[in-house]
């Protein structure tokens, strides 16, 4: 089943050869166009506006967490998870073409890219390190440059979109990171097979209502993938929940639904989608992630 | 009760003049020596190398969640939390003695500073953003230069500690920014009062683990302040939670956490302390937090 058309036009924050730009082309295939926005409320806006069909957003990391700032615009603009894909996180050393690693006098990534290949860098003293705003902007400058003691630090997709040399690959420190991304639509849709459910509750501040609310999952031998409190800003004695649930029988999602909607305060699902199983995740990452179980 | 001595040594990750720095003085008064490290692993280290007495390090902010980082590092090392402060991370447009708005050129911070300030930045389109490691060595950095077209976006505390001028001040987007930090030491130490423990736990991944465990703080009148699910890196059938927990009558704390330990797979006690209360809280910022209801 198609989630969206062959040719559909859809937003990501980032610049163009971003993990998200990667993540969308994996799930939805080349024909897509993307649409590439500067912030995430910036690529929230644009599928507001229909700018663009469909959105595809990080919401978690393995080292990092929660992206909250897209959970709050996901809880805002009502769209639906359709989908999700989990992809794994692997920087390159990216020079202009021509570069050789002997070249290299400086360093340039996101912050957090450069504090995820330390080891690389701590044995490089000689190189410059030089923050930027992203992982992916930071290979289209080098290389626009063609400055050979320049590298930057960003995926393949970048080296490859902007016609760079990867001097050395997977240099991160960690193989172990990954993140998850969903795509999501403007309403809600049925996905045949959704076995796995997004939802955002509310719930009163006292002993005990979590568990009334984790009870129907439990007794409808469902899942729990996850879950995370968030305090509500403004109203201190309330407590908003992010929970991911999967049941390998998707009837039993539905009725511990309706069970949980007796006891919450709100209820709201944020998505139907089939959970991306480790066969498959397998087919596209060389490691095996645990992001989320399979 | 003091929880460390007057001139203790306390590290932190940043540079000086950091909201971790702050943290640590308005916690613990100003006769501690703070010791910069320029990431948390480096921290951690001085601590069990004893080139630190204590350790000041963020855990979670309001925007940005949980610093995983941090849990992992306190999982590790066996540190201990004997106390947490709240502080509203309040943003400064920062310029080199002399420097009036009109100079400005430019404007440099780490991008995330810069990403929350986005509405100061988006009014002046004539000035070029700059990204930086640190929100507090973008301060120093503009200061030392003593050019007056450079300001930085970081702290009051940066500012005063370079001797720089707040040009403009408050500049965030969102008054609701607000840091939980932990004072760790290195090994467990009553605290009279405590109320409030912070646990890691592990449980089988199957419907109603997490129910179980969850049964005996609602038994004992515990309140739920936090929880948070973390799948754990190369075992794929567990999962690890973060939980913090408080008790009118901390007795109750004990008594709950002796439950627990008969269902859960392993627990293992983060700290326990004494919760900020909302009206400390208000003592030291003007908007009220509600990173941790009251």
């Amino acid at each position: 089943m198609r989630l969206v058309p062959p040719h559909a036009r859809v937003a990501f924050q980032g610049e163009p050869g971003a993990f998200s730009e990667e993540a969308a082309v994996k799930l939805l295939g080349d024909g897509v166009v993307t649409v590439p926005r500067s912030t995430f409320d910036a690529a929230f806006a644009a599928l507001s506006r229909r700018d663009a069909d469909a959105l595809l957003a990080p919401i978690e990391n393995s080292l990092a967490g929660s992206v909250l700032r897209v959970y709050d615009l996901l809880v805002e603009s009502g769209f639906w998870i359709a989908a999700e894909i989990v992809l794994p996180i692997e920087h390159q050393l990216i020079g202009c073409p021509g570069a050789t690693l002997g070249d290299i006098g400086s360093v340039e990534s996101h912050p957090m890219a450069l504090a995820q290949c330390e080891r690389l860098i701590a044995a490089h003293p000689e190189w410059k390190r030089v923050p930027a705003e992203d992982t992916a902007g930071s290979a289209r400058s080098v290389i626009a440059a063609a400055d050979r003691t320049r590298a930057a630090i960003a995926g393949r997709r970048a080296a490859e979109r902007y016609g760079g040399t990867i001097l050395l690959s997977n240099v991160e420190d960690n193989r172990q990171n990954f993140t998850r991304f969903v795509l999501l639509l403007p309403a809600e849709g049925k996905v045949p097979g959704a076995d796995k459910m997004s939802l955002a509750l509310r719930l009163p501040h006292r002993p005990g209502s979590l568990l009334e609310a984790l009870e129907p999952f439990s007794r409808h031998v469902v899942n729990m993938l996850k879950i995370e409190s968030r305090p509500i800003h403004g109203r201190p004695w309330e407590y908003q929940f992010f929970v991911d649930v999967a049941a390998a029988e998707p009837a039993r999602l539905e009725k511990a639904l309706d069970a949980l909607r007796e006891v919450a305060q709100e209820v709201k699902v944020l998505g139907l989608y089939k959970q991306e199983t480790k066969s498959e995740r397998q087919e596209t990452a060389a490691g095996v992630s645990d992001l989320s179980p399979p």
